[in-house]
Order: C-alpha cells, then structure tokens, then sequence
C-alpha cells in the first residue's frame, strides 16, 4: 500500500470521454490498495476561455477577480471527476483550494503556496476515500480564492504530494516520460529512467518543457519523487516498467539512481538574444548600474558573462534576454549609456543556449573541455559559455541548435 | 441614503454586454449615495450546460458534486461583474457563498438557507465598496458549496437584503412588474404599483411567473421591500414613478398600500387534471389513506376539496394534480381503491385553476359570489371551489380560461 497523488492535465480531461479515461487511472490505483488524492486542471480551452473574459471585461482587471473567474474552470472538473469516480463505484468527494485549505501568500493571480494543512485530506485518504483536487488554486490571506499562474497544477500536485506525506506524485502528461533530448531533433533520444532533482530542475528551466520549473523546485525542497508518465497509456495495461514502475521517468533524490550518468540530458532554449556591452568601466556598482535598469523593466536576464578586464580598467558584459524583449532591453541600456559609462552596445538576435547537464559532473573532469571540442571539431563557433557544478551552457547561432545538440548526444554516449 | 440590494438574472448577464448594462444600474445607485450589494445569476445557458455535463458523468450523480459543478456559474459572472465595475471606477468585489457565509442546511441542490452572517458585508457595503454576490449558492453545514435549486437567485437576494437590513431588494427581471394578470390574455391588464407580500404570494404560487415563491416568502417573514422592475430599462433614465420609485411594482407590508383595492390580481395555473374520488368511507384517517400514497410517490397535490357527507357515511374528494402526473397519480390510486375503499374514481385532464386576489375581501363580503354570478352569465361550469382569507380559487375547463380570465378581470374593475 502507497499513498499517492495523481495529476492531470487539461487535455487528459478535455471532456467526459477522457475524464472516464483517467477515472480508470484512478481506479486502478484504488484497486491495488493504495490511499489516492487526484489533482485535476480545467478543460482544455476552459482557463482560455476565461482568461479571455476576464480581458475583454477589462484589459487591466483586479487580480483577485480573475482568480474568482478563472478558478472555476478547475472547480467544474474535480466535481465531473468525482461524479465519474463514484458511477464506477469508487468511493470519492471534490476538495476546493478553501476546503483543504490550501494557503497561499496574496500575490493574485501568480501566487506562491504557503502552508497546506494536510489534516483533512489525510484523514479522509486513510477512510479510502479518493481526493479529488482542483489544481491550481488556492486561498489567500484575505481569505480570496488565488491562482497559482498557468502551469501552476504541476505545482499544486507536488505541494499537495509534500502535505500528506505522498511516497509519490504521478504527473500524468502528453509524453512519456523526460528524454535525454528532443526526441523531435535527435531520433535517437532515449526516455530516461530516473533523474535527479538538481539534474530536473536545469533542464525544466532550460527549455524541456515536461514539467514547471516551480514544481520541481518544490519537489526538490521537499523530497517529493515525481513521476512523469503518459495520460494516453492504456488504464488496464500491467503496470510494468523498471524498478516495480510503470514505463515513465522518475525524478528522485540522487541517492535513489543507482547508476549515474555522468552527462544526463542535452537541453536547449531557443528565441534567446545576446547583448554585449563594450568597456564597461570596472568597478563596483557598475553590474547593478547595468541590470537594474533592466529588472525595473521587467526584463528577464539569463546567462550572464563577464570577463576579468585585460586592462583593470574596463570589462566587457554580456548576457542573454528572450528574444520578445530585445528591442525593449536595447532601448533601456542606450538610454543610459552615459550615466553608466560604456563603449559600444552589440547584440544578436536568432541565438540559442545548449546545456550539457548532469549530475556526475561534479566528480568527472574535462566533460566541458570534451563538448567545447566537439562543437570545434563541426565548425561551431561558441558565443559565450557559462558553467555550475551540474551543466554547461554554450551560446552559438541558432542555425547550428540541431548540429549541436546531436553532437553532444552522441559525444557524451546518450544516443539509445 | 439607503442600503439596496439588487439582483439581475441569468438573461440580464448573459454576455459582456449586457454585464456592462447591468453595471450602469449598479452605478446609478452608486452614484446616488446608495450602499449597494448585487446578486447575480450565472450567464444564461451556463447553468444549462452545467447541469448536462453532471448528468452525462451520471445520470443519478451526487448531489454535493452537482453543487459544486453547477455553482461555478455564478462565481464567474460576480468576477466579471466585479471587474466590469472597477473599470467604471466604482469600488466593488465578488463574493462567493462561502465567503460571506452564506450558511444554508445539507439539502445540496435544493438546500435552504439558515443563517447568514450579514457583518463582513455591511462592513464592507458601509465603506462604499460594491458587494457583487454570486447568487443561489451557500455553503453546508460539512464545509461544501450548496445550491438552493433552480430559480435560487431571487431567494439569495431577498436572503441577503434580510441579512444586512436593505431598505429594499431590486429584482431586475425580463418584465417591469407584476400585472393584475397575463397581458398576452388581457390586453388591458394594468401594472400594479403595489402588492402585498399575502397577495404576491398567492399570485406566485398559483402561476403568475414573475417571482419564485420561496423567495416571496422569505421576503414576507423578514419584512423585505422586494421592488421588480425590468432590467431592460435604460440605466441612465430619470428614476421617476410613484411614490418616489421608478416603474415597477413594489411588493411590501400591506401597511404600506394607502388605497388598497378588494380585489388586486387574476392568477391561472395551466396544465392541471382533476382527480374524484367518489364514496369514499367518511371516517377517521380516510383522507392520509388517499394521500399518503401520493405524497409517497412525490405527486404534488393541490385544491383539495371534500364536502360533508350527505348521509353520515361515505363522501366525495376532489383534488388536482399537475396534468404530467396525472396517468401516474390514476395509478396509485386505482391499487388502493380496495384497501381504502371507495367506489370510482373519476377524472379530467385539460382543466384550469383560476384565483382572483385581494387582500381587501377580507373587509369586503360578496366577492365570491360576485365571481361565481359573473361566471355562470358567461356560461362557464365551475368544477370546484376553494377559498382561503385572500383568494377564491375555481376549477373550470381549460377551452374557457381566456374567458373566465377577462370576465373577473372586467368584474372586479382591474381593467386599465
């Protein structure tokens, strides 16, 4: 017997057929003993829908009115999945964000969990009785549904997973698991079996889209194994995999992935944008005199390079924006190109950011030399790079992205 | 200055559109110095489309999870109202049943309203700040969303204008008031300015469609002032009708109405059968023998009439029933004709209820017999009779019901 929680997404329960699909889901689980809480998210088209409502009501509406609209949508789906549920004779009831309670800061409309009392919920999965979730939301201080921002369900899952203890999180997707790459740009890509948290957490951030970057994190934090597997797996199918799991991949503590690669995954993140600054004058202050201006904008900066200055006297900068926000992050560093003090501005658009990640790094030496000689030896010219303990990211022309990536894939032996 | 609640229905907020038109209203008041709490149905078709989702999951589902399915139409339309507001620059927000809360009994989907703590509203209404209430929902005593039946909302209005002592309770509503009959059978039917609760109850009840009954009641034991009134009305036009109102119909203690007619409406309920019972044994706990087993097989029963027995032994009773249960109601009776005993049972689909109105017959002798004198000149049969303090009710053919209706209508001076 394991307690366990299981999420949907929005096209698992697109409509009645497949909300029936994962109540067989669901009640397999029950089935083989075990303590089940489901965390559904709205209809496919529903939170869109409604998004859109709340727009045209209003281009700039109070957040905390969009949270009361737009978290109907999950409310809709645990009541249909709990009614499904119980026609097939399995014991279960829907739970709201305010019913758990599910606590969240007030920050409307991309709220951040807070505590979960787990009590409740507990209490009730101990009787056999299945939870039946609406992910995604939760109650503010002033005691107002919020939303946790899209994507938040993954989120919602794992967090629910930490508060009653959960020996897993099944995170029930539109693919099979995390592959070593794209398997669209590298055929040869394998689903990995386990993969560990710190390994995860680069690649979600850097663009394998499996699971929300929030998720993971929480994941992390709280030790929760997460488990991504396919929603159109058939429900009846033996549950037959590595390890007593069902086919998917596992994201655990380290200590749980007995053999470890020492390179994981290939990720990369297109629609990036570099921007160089020219002799920026060396001295302290002057990265914040550079990059609060661009905070203040909203901007989101990633992968930040500078460089020892040959001289002592000035550095070059450079750093990567999403593409969306080039033209934005020229005009705000033009702006103050006097105040601050730096030569000239350079900047290319159509770049992208490949990472070698892996947990085994840590104890392997010369795994960035062998992948900044492989990207030599195919002609790829390295724009920028940065490191950590775990990954290594090189800039270069987006043309070369498919190039790339299987060259790393294969060079650190990741082709199946 | 006063304290208003208004409520619009499912038509008034059908689309964005007409939710803007209902904030107008809402401003007007505001804007007028009014302490102003709104409640609001769920957008036309919403609940529909609702209902038909549970009843495809199953077609006997849980009452719990229909309630927490179906209300969330309403929570939709209090944001959108919400934001609609806001961005006219009146201070206003949502608030679901159980945030106020709005505690009713554990009866989901049909549940009636208990206590409903008024505090956080008023403090909130006091201050100016717009209360947009998503109506015909609470919350029950285990902590879930209820509903309180389809045609809730107005009782949600009359509820919470009790709650928070509302000098008046607005229903805005497809029609401008209430008539002293249909006009589409009596062209000169004439808009009442005032009714009283006993008389708007009566005329609610017997078939006039403007008010669900439930929430005519509510508002007679808590002394609500309930003013219908068409939402169709421009938003902006001068609030000019008698007695300081705008046009519509004020339903109030009878205190209240200075001129107070002896006969105020002509109510008629359609699609009613007949059932006689003849000879039946007149003793002792005869009458629960006949209608025990109806109420047991959920057949509303209505205008029963039994008259002394001529000869000390057996005796004639004669009821309605709605015309669909007719052929079921025939039924259970025909397998108790031996146990209860009686001789035919005699029947007649295609019949009428018509009921004149008034709170002054009570003052005023001959009314009825100036009703069963107007009649019988017109040639009409009466089937049967009953009376109570405020309202005589006669069951004639349904081919005479336009007759009937325009002959009292004419009779006891209503015509305009």
């Amino acid at each position: 017997m394991a307690r366990l929680v299981l999420k949907f997404g929005g096209t698992s329960v697109a409509n009645l057929d497949r909300i029936r699909n994962v109540a067989r889901h669901v009640k397999r689980e029950v089935d083989a003993g075990h303590q089940v809480a489901v965390v559904v998210s709205a209809m496919a088209g529903q939170t869109n829908m409604l998004v859109d409502l709340c727009r045209q009501a209003a281009p700039l509406h109070d957040a905390r009115e969009y949270d009361a609209v737009v978290a109907s949508g999950e409310q809709v789906t645990s009541g249909l999945l709990a009614i499904v549920l119980q026609e097939m004779g399995v014991n279960a009831r829907s739970w709201q964000g305010w019913q758990i309670p599910m606590r969240t800061d007030g920050a409307h409309g991309a709220a951040r969990i807070g505590e979960i009392d787990g009590e409740r919920l507990i209490e009730r999965i101990s009787q056999g009785q299945v939870a039946v979730i609406a992910g995604f939301q939760g109650v503010a201080p002033d005691n107002r549904i919020s939303t946790l921002g899209r994507g938040g369900s993954d989120t919602s899952a794992v967090a629910i997973a930490a508060a009653i203890k959960a020996d897993r999180c099944d995170i029930y997707t539109d693919v099979d698991g995390v592959y070593t790459t794209d398997p669209r740009i590298v055929p040869t890509a394998r689903r990995l079996d386990r993969v560990a948290f710190e390994e995860m957490l680069e690649m979600a951030s850097l663009g394998a889209k499996v699971l929300q970057v929030r998720s993971v994190e929480m994941a992390m934090v709280h030790g929760v194994r997460t488990f991504v597997r396919s929603s159109f797996d058939d429900p009846d199918a033996p549950q037959t995999g590595i390890g007593n799991l069902p086919p998917g991949t596992l994201i655990c503590d380290e200590d749980e992935i007995v053999e470890q690669q020492v390179v994981t995954g290939i990720a990369f993140a297109k629609d990036e944008a570099q921007i160089s600054i020219r002799n920026v004058a060396d001295k302290p202050g002057v990265a914040h005199a550079v990059f609060g201006p661009l905070a203040e904008a909203n901007i989101n900066v990633d992968m930040i390079v500078q460089n020892i200055s040959p001289d002592g006297k000035t550095t070059d900068i450079t750093f990567t924006v999403p593409e969306t926000e080039y033209d934005r992050a020229m005009k705000v560093l033009e702006e103050r190109r006097e105040s601050v003090g730096f030569g000239a501005i350079e900047g290319a658009r159509n770049v992208v950011k490949v990472s070698v990640i892996g947990i085994g790094m840590r104890s392997h030496a010369g795994i960035a030399a062998q992948c900044f000689r492989g990207l030599a030896e195919k002609g790829i010219n390295i724009r920028a790079i940065t490191t950590s303990e775990i990954k290594i990211s090189v800039l270069i022309d987006s043309a070369y992205t498919e190039l790339a990536v299987r060259t790393l894939h294969s060079l650190y032996g990741l082709d199946g």
